[in-house]
């Protein structure tokens, strides 16, 4: 029994989602399928390689993680098995998985290639139906990455989580606007601690000043904005009981710049 | 073990599906639950059954599919239990099977009236809590479907996937606009070859005229629109990275033309 | 093997109910997860209460029930593990299962303490992941709730469910407005039968006047409103085909007047 999760931008009005897990449990009737996420925007991989990092670290060791954003589908991009120390990583070969290889290196990766672990007939339009959601149910059946094709030297890795320094400061920038309208950015705790490590700091953001970074919501007025250290151990921008991104009028992209 | 899948228009804020799943699991502890979708639009049968229908082919043999698009709940509307070759389908008896039937033939139906099988109480707005879970949770449980009640002869039926032969020409419409904006035809790709086999082809939506099938999203630039054969085997009208939909103004239920 | 329900204000678009998940498959690889709602309106403790207790009676007896609608996260207000006779519900101590108690008591809670039942890092701003996925887990692991901490004399409560009464009439409100735009109020039918048993009544609500109890959608034309016992046997308010809280202008909390 293993646990396979899914990352897709393809909402939950289709059956597309449903579709990739009757090929799954068809091949592997004990999988354990959880959705990580069917809201990506569309062809939006950048929000697709943060969501399936943030998820990563949560799960077990031996999962298989299969991330559907695809805007090449059917073109000449390749489809990777990907192998990292904790996981195995399914899908489109255009940089989704950079997110987790920040956290957990990648090891060593296969092009999807042998026709015989794919389904039996593959569509030029839904690779997550017709080759990934195969590829996860040979997984946990035990078939080894390196049976589905030829190595791949060199994934696509798209950066994600660059960080500049100069000085006293380091800047990052926000990566995700969450469903509740909190700000998470790149700047990792321990980064910014090793960087600025002692004496008061001062955050900028969207035209914002922020003279203190706090633990929680419930550390200011309802209603206030806040920095704090999110779940995801790296800076966050929130408005208790609020929408930060709407109030703040920050969005995905904007620079975030933390100096003592 | 077996597997459930649940399609419905109860949509995921209310605890609706959860009390279904509750009640399923309730009676078979090792089912495999599957949503489907449930963002069907209220009451749009139609809807419903293009999902399902899309959905199906996916799944296992001996897989129950559950679908509660209901407008008749309480009133004298039946509710079924329906054989196919591959699998046993239950809910309304509205019609919302017909894209299945038309895939994989119905075999036999029965009616579902025997209290035993359904819930303590049966409420007059709730039959997928009530009725219909019940029903899955015994037929996975080993329950014959001529245990549910009398033979229905001829279940409710509608002309889901009706298309139009002239001359030179196919026609045919548009049964379901994604996620993505992608136009799904009911024109399937082994009718027009049969029908408009060899020589070029012009296709007509929505005012709009193409002289070409594709193969994929990236055979066409950008921000161009193209018609191939999707992932259910039929005609498709997308637009490359964009919402084909809202940028053709093409809707549920347009003519789709295809002359030689 | 055991089942956990998850509900919460989280949406599906994060990665963070897929994190919970994570964190009880790792420690309780057979669980069962069911999804009761992750689309609680942000910080609307009431709604999630709502949405728990319209599922809970679904569910198999032994069933873990988690709640994150957790406005006060990180801040002084406990966490708690509080046993029902059927059930275990798991969450912030805010008033959250306060609608599942008047379904089923309380028999006794236990505060969320102990850290070796708490993930190996516990963040200020996500519990849900840090400490209430873990503590499911471990219940169904089989560690029993008092191992979790002090037990809590009387925990949160919130009056969700008061109605009133005044010579011939009751008086209670609408307590959510579902999918469909349903109107369910907090009169619940034996409540209403038990006090005014025969004879003619009268309900009014936002302007509106119904002069009888129906039985279902379809007992009254398309587009006309109805007053009937829904699903969770309490007065609701629809429009059938329709959408009842938009076409007559009903909010929740609205009151709801029942008179012979």
């Amino acid at each position: 029994m293993g646990i396979v999760t899914l990352t897709t931008d393809f909402g939950l009005r289709d059956a597309y989602v449903g579709a990739m897990k009757g090929v799954i449990l068809g091949l592997a009737p004990n999988a354990r399928i959880v959705d990580l996420s069917h809201g990506i925007a569309p062809q939006d991989v950048a929000e697709g390689a943060f969501v399936l990092a943030s998820g990563y670290p949560h799960f077990p060791e031996g999962t298989v993680h299969v991330g559907v954003v695809d805007p090449g589908v059917g073109t000449e991009r390749k489809g990777i098995v990907a192998q990292t120390n904790r996981a195995v990583l399914v899908g489109p070969d255009n940089g989704l998985f950079s997110g987790i290889w920040t956290l957990d290196p990648l090891v060593r990766a296969f092009s999807l290639e042998n026709p015989d672990l794919m389904g039996p007939e593959v569509s030029a339009t839904f690779h997550g139906r017709d080759v990934f959601a195969p590829a996860a149910g040979h997984l946990l059946k035990g078939t080894p990455p390196d049976a589905f094709g030829p190595a791949v030297r060199a994934p696509v890795t798209a950066e994600l989580w660059q960080t500049t320094f100069a000085g006293d400061a380091v800047t990052g920038r926000v990566v995700h606007v969450d469903h509740f309208g909190n700000c998470v950015t790149n700047l990792r705790r321990d980064t910014v601690e090793g960087h600025l490590s002692g004496g008061p700091i001062t955050v900028r953001a969207g035209g914002h000043r922020f003279d203190r970074l706090r633990r929680t919501y419930g550390d200011v007025e309802r209603g206030q904005a806040l920095v704090y250290y999110g779940s995801l151990a790296t800076v966050e921008i929130a408005v208790n009981g609020g929408h930060a991104a709407r109030e703040l009028g920050i969005r995905r992209g904007d620079a975030v710049r933390i100096e003592r």
